[in-house]
């Protein structure tokens, strides 16, 4: 008891590391994630009506030139954990600091602030990794005059199909100004929440299935993991409709009218989303319904082989241990067919509860 | 184990057919559903008040006639694979390519929206065929002037009864404008929910039927499918509760207010619909709770049959063993009728047993 | 199997009484009810400062002449089955074939419709019978000037305290206009709601009794019933509300100030239906679990004798089995006493498992 | 069965007490509590500035001189049956008859109304009396110009703080108009809800203590009777939040704007009351969840000693089964120490099998 | 029995310590906590651009000099048993009576109220202790001109981090006004609410552990306890969101637009804590389903140690019945190898019953 009270505790003393900002002055700047996987990369995709280029950077100052040309420039900036970087970034594009902590600050629940000079938006970008595993970054972009600045925690993204758009000459996109890039990498990361959904709703029908067939305890404990992704993923999206929500009304300057029309089927999707997380979560209580009822059923049927064998036998014993009793004045053992007559009344005994349980529908 | 957690992932990686468009550029048109039955067909009906004449074209092109003429037209066109003769025809009715994209997509959710030049509404048409199974289609309509453009994925529709009414001369429907059919077509969709949710109702009540007499394990399972069916329905069905009230607040200058008066009708139908499918909810919840009660009172029964046959014979048998036994002297064993004696006591306890159980109700 | 899929097939088959206006045009007044029950009649209730004539008509024409007398009318149409007569009746007084429509479709939700001659307004009377059985019928209010007509199925009613204010010469009810009428028409409706909850509470009283005192399978069904017949009754009675709700806020001509204050007393009422109503539905929830739990006492009461029978015997029964073994050499067999040596044995485990089972409290 | 159909029916068709309005005409005033206790009782506090005198009048016409005075006057009326010098009193000050009505109606739900001339409000005294079982007592309350008129149905109430404060010379309350009394009155019945509440509490704790110590089948129906308790509370203070949101928002004549910061201060008091007591509701479905869970622990553990027991000495009892056969040629019964190899067999058999269950935790 | 009742009185009739105050006046100062505590301490922190000083003061009079300077004060009193110093404290700040006693009050639920000259806001400090346990302080915060009024239980709070902030001659805290202190102690107390709610998420974790390992009845009481935590922290921590939703709107002259900026993030947290206060809601209660699931799963495994034992020994022990009775005619047991034939029929029935389990999968 003591030594498990001790663990308990150490669990809860154990640095919170998603807490280490508390106690800080509001406006410090402070990532959140894991530190080690550190190596921060500027990528910049800069792009016009009739060229496309795409150049990588390790200090964030040679970014700097793009801020000032007439092509929209995405500046892609890779790993968080490097808070003097993103500092210098946002001082020369004059964003404030606070919107710095919130960029950098992986707790930071999905919202969308409009300025004077941008427009600023956290997301959290959900995908399948190639085992299949749900991997969960935070996310943040911010629309400024022809340029967007992308944060991202790893390399891996899921915006591949923009890229090949930028890079085809016939593209829409590159028609556009950085207001309809903007809109495009939000596209992309809520579209991507329609393939973890669907993951989820095949698993559920795995589940269901196994479930059915083959409903073991170690089911539950898929079935509660399942659960918490559910709710691990409808923390991380249900704010998206807020966002998508807030954009098709905003009158932001930079953002232009023939976007706008963009912008409300994104925030169709996302009312979308929306309802099958809803289905989802009913869907995966509703599983543990059925697990619970198909123990019930299989103990059901424990219980009546018990029954079934008890209740034939023990009579039948009985019987015999009638007759195995010592005394010395007992009529029927002197007969000579007793003991086939005592045999036949057993049989007797037997298919008459053989008979009893099949009414009874229990064979 | 592991054999399974491949399956799991062959499961999950199997193309995404219905998320074929992922990572596409928005406005692209890409058909969401089978692509197997594809055969396109547009069919015209043209009607006025005095004459209505119904004819097939392979070629949208065909149909571009009608446009330009005075009386009402409803273009029909089946199939939705067929991408190109649908952009066809909305470049020449002057369809936002957005709206195409949503018209083809079969997982886009009922919606409606207004434009200045047309309204177009999506919504799922479901209806049982003659197996008495749900099938569920994702139909478009567009109401532009004089003309209904509706878009449906097979030749299997709801609308024998408007087609009847279009057919006889004295229908009202024959004297009115556009709006009046694209209202008709709408209303057909949503009395034919009626049936779909009598339907359920029906297998419900089926359902609880054999809850009560029969309730064995399959049966979970047929609820859990009707569970899933009323979650499917509801998923399609619900937003056009939002579709209705919509309509009936518009002014767009295509829907009149003669007009109106009929919308304002099916809005009470759409929300008559919101509430029986909150109910059936609620049934469907009930049954399975029913069905667990029922499990537990066969439990108990079982659980008696034991405890009676056990808690008879097992004392007697008892009885006979301690008779059994081979010491040599016990004095009982040479009375002459012990035996019997023995025999009356064990009838005693036996009857003192039964008179127990029946006056605890088991028996 | 097959058997049975074709008898659920036929269930659904089975011609959509209720349904019967799927696909037909809108505003074709079709009766949804029984049609068998169908005589009709007209009664018409005519009254003033100073006097109150009662009369019975077959045919409605009889009844015209009292549109366009200044005393007040109360034309109560039995039977919705002849809709050719009411039609007629509609016509006459200018009601929209849409209302009437609405008025003889029994599926029709209970609202309140404004329309510049007259209000208009569905409702579902439920009453108990005789045999305390629930009534649902369907019945609809139209106020128009100086008169009120009023529709409903069969003969019964709960207007015999309206009828006996009316013949009451020094009744307010006499002084007063239509508006007057229609309201304690509405209002005798509401007030029946709550000797129907009234009856329900007390049956959810008697299955508590029943449940906590002998709690039967059989109740289990009682109680889905119970549950069902609570949906019902909300779905009926729920809208009423908005109603209400409506009324004590409409400005239309026909309703005069003085009347609104007594609305906002069946306003009022409604309100506590509504509270009522929710206070039913958990409490008949939580009758199904006090049966689950109750069921699960008794299996555990079960399980208890069974333990208890089988924990004292099978042991007693061992030793007796030992000494009933054949060994020649057994060296207690030949003691003198040891026969009673182990019956004292026997007595002693007896005694000690009888204690064990108090100390446990399970006897 | 039919005895019991007659009981139900006699059950449904007594009286309905409290439904013996239903068919009057509004605005009768029929008192709906318990008749027997009926003796009325008039006690008038009249007070000001300087003094404080409390008077009992039998005839409610001689508490009429008070209308017309400067000083404040508190009119208690104690008995709503004599529902004769109710209507008196309530044409001297001019109330509306529908008032008295709803002033005399113990079904009225807790509201309140604001006329021209007064403000009537509705609200439910719940108290605990000397046996800590809950009362409720319906009490009404009329704010005029200098007098308070309240209304209970018995002596018994909650303001002894008051009349404390009132004939204290230095208290505020004494310095105030009408209003602040009318304020006072309110404040102090729900200030009486917190007692109540806190009571409930209590009551959960205790039962949560019983569940977790000792789950008796009595103990569910305690918890069934609390939660009915609750639902009760509920339906009763759960609109007082209304009515302190409309008393802070009213701009009646009568209210001045010192009163209104304390009432402010009483609506938050409702606001914590509400969600208090959906804390409660939440405390008592989780203590029939926690008694479920006992009751199944119970079971286990009687299914353990069950298990345990007939595990060890079944197949015991089968050893000295095949030894106690009569066959003529056993070699083994020969043998010298052949008993005592048995039985150490047996010894063997009985250790394993305590080795097992003690490695399974069942022991 | 009755000795329970007389318990439940007496726990009920304790003196309503939290309840003190029903009864008395609105505006009197009455402290709802333990009074034991008592020590006030008055603790002053002056700061300015330039420099920051703390003092400590016993009598309250001493802190008043503060007040007329133009410095930023932090007057901190610890300790809301004095009522006397505190009623000083509020008559030379002007702080209205009303605002004093629900300052004390520390069943006063989290609110913000604005007035001329201040804002009053009360909020719940939850933090852990040493021991990991569960505080909740109530305290209160008064923005006045230049001056924050702090108020708090003990010595114990959450503010070194605003402290160090403050002794940090670089802090931007410095360099502000009243407002970003208010500010800045609001937003520390939130902070702490994330590291209350990690803890409660972690206890939830080992719970899960624990109840899928090794599910004894203790854990229920432990998630039990765990799930009033949650309630009680909700109940403290819910009302924030709507104070810091108020204090964005705000447009208090004290309140600085600059400041506002900060506050916006402070309401973004309050309305994560919301989200996370929903998901452990429902993760406690998925907790209690799990352990219920689990309790199921064990007492299957104990009935199929019961069922296989029996179903294997019963009929063997028959078989060995049988030829233990004492007919004088069994041809059998003269046969030589009888004995022998029989044991292997015994052990052929033990194998396939062996083989049935297997089968069956309970083996």
């Amino acid at each position: 008891m003591s030594k498990k009270k001790i663990d308990l505790k150490k669990a809860i003393r154990k640095p919170f590391k998603s807490l280490r900002k508390v106690g800080k002055a509001p406006g410090t700047i402070t990532y959140m994630g894991h530190r080690e996987g550190g190596e921060n990369k500027i990528t910049v995709t800069d792009y016009s009506d009739d060229f496309c280029v795409t150049k990588d950077f390790d200090d964030v100052k040679e970014a700097f030139v793009f801020r000032d040309t007439d092509t929209v420039s995405w500046i892609n900036v890779q790993g968080l954990s490097n808070e003097v970087e993103i500092e210098k970034l946002g001082e020369y594009y004059k964003i404030n600091p606070l919107v710095l902590e919130d960029l950098v600050n992986t707790n930071q629940r999905p919202k969308i602030d409009e300025y004077d000079e941008y427009v600023f938006c956290v997301l959290k970008m959900l995908y399948l990794d190639d085992d299949c595993k749900l991997i969960t970054e935070h996310v943040a972009v911010i629309l400024c005059e022809h340029t967007v600045l992308f944060f991202q925690e790893v390399e891996d993204d899921v915006f591949n199909g923009v890229r090949d758009r930028l890079n085809n000459k016939y593209g829409r996109i590159r028609t556009r100004n950085a207001d309809y890039l903007f809109f495009a990498l939000i596209d992309a990361i809520i579209d991507q929440y329609f393939v973890v959904l669907e993951n989820i709703t095949n698993q559920i029908e795995i589940l269901e299935e196994e479930v059915y067939n083959n409903p073991e305890p170690e089911v539950v404990n898929r079935i509660q993991r399942l659960r918490k992704e559910v709710l691990h993923v409808r923390k991380n999206i249900y704010p998206v409709k807020e966002i998508t929500n807030r954009l098709t009304k905003t009158d932001h300057r930079l953002i232009h009218n023939e976007t706008k029309v963009f912008l409300s089927d994104v925030h169709d999707h996302s009312i979308q989303i929306h309802e099958t997380l809803e289905m989802l979560r009913e869907m995966s209580m509703s599983l543990m319904e059925m697990y619970m009822s198909n123990v019930s059923n299989k103990m059901n049927e424990v219980m009546k082989v018990l029954t079934i064998m008890s209740s034939i036998f023990i009579p039948l014993t009985f019987i015999a241990g009638v007759y195995g009793m010592n005394f010395q004045y007992m009529p029927e053992l002197q007969e000579r067919n007793a003991y086939f007559v005592v045999l036949g009344v057993m049989l007797v005994v037997f298919i008459l509860m053989v008979i009893y349980f099949k009414r009874k529908k229990w064979l």
